[in-house]
């Protein structure tokens, strides 16, 4: 999975009918401090998540794989908000 | 998903028989200003999308989650119309 | 889809069964003037093309959604013949 | 599949619920000597690896064919620990 | 399919049962001469390849699509052995 950052939100009223109600959450690629180093790309939220937070995104057939994106044509989600990395026995990251 | 604009489109008459009515636009990779930047590639379209659009294209096994691109040999769907875009508290991109 | 030229061809007697008489043909992907930029990989063929068509390759599972590539080991299918791409108004490229 | 050196861990409280009790390690790109050059990213653990250890990552759909992972939302799963690796007859990684 | 070049093995004795008895090994992207020019990493052999020989490799879901990888947690196979490459009309690669 990716470390990610939520950085914004999308509005899109024209989607296919099995993504209403879905929050398209704009994140990009995070290194293990936490800083967006990636271009901005979107995903489905799937555990209430919000702008700021560091999170994991699971990509492809695997972004299929929660309760609200079963069959739905969406290739990324977010399925985990981080509290802490540790690289290398220190801590690099930790939520505030 | 990947945020992309609508830059035109391609007339394929020898194509899989699975894909005989369906658009096939062809589409770059925007920033959050909607400004494309990536290389030109071609996704079905699913939402009635026109050139100058700026989208969402699902890649992958999701591209066919659609009721129009169910089992057919596509890698690559517009599955969204963006509205507006909103990055750190800003709107960046709203469509005119 | 990915936009490709095709370059060239391959010949492999050792491969999986279920490829047997399949055609390997060599591509590189093209911009929207169908001009060859990317590295030489290899498709199967599903609509009869030949070397110097322009084409789209589907990747991933999607490589498998043609009556010739059901539930064989190929991740990238040749699923139609470009004859025209138009990008901003303009037709950037014409089969001759 | 990637080979991938294991460098830290990641602790998430807030997660899909299929994903209790996985273990989610940060790992990064290695090449032949065991050397790490990719970015850090996490995958689920499904052999008892340890940080410090080499390991096969499998990315994508295939990252759910393990016990621990099947039906779940994770798209890098680390499948077995390298013991040695061997490029043109030498050996160029040795687990100590 | 990846045109890549096999240079080498890998010896795993931990990892998923289901790969007990596969063979892994260490493969690098090449060109239309055969030439190795990317990052190595590990493929599952399907067609009794061997170090040195120029070889096709599906990667993702496709991976899985042989007798020897269905079911099991592997994103690369080696499923043809190339004898040989034309491009524009010319051989660029003959196995010797």
């Amino acid at each position: 999975m990716q470390i990610a950052r939520v950085v914004g939100s999308t509005v899109a009223t024209i989607k296919d009918a099995k993504l209403v109600g879905r929050k398209l959450l704009i994140v990009r690629e995070a290194d293990e401090h936490g800083t967006a180093l990636g271009k901005p790309y979107v995903a489905v939220d799937s555990v209430d998540a919000g702008t700021g937070d560091l999170v994991l995104v699971a990509a492809g057939s695997s972004a299929r794989q929660t309760d609200l994106t079963k069959d739905t044509p969406v290739d990324a989600v977010i399925m985990a908000v981080i509290d802490s990395l540790e690289v290398s026995g220190a801590v690099t990251f930790r939520k505030s």
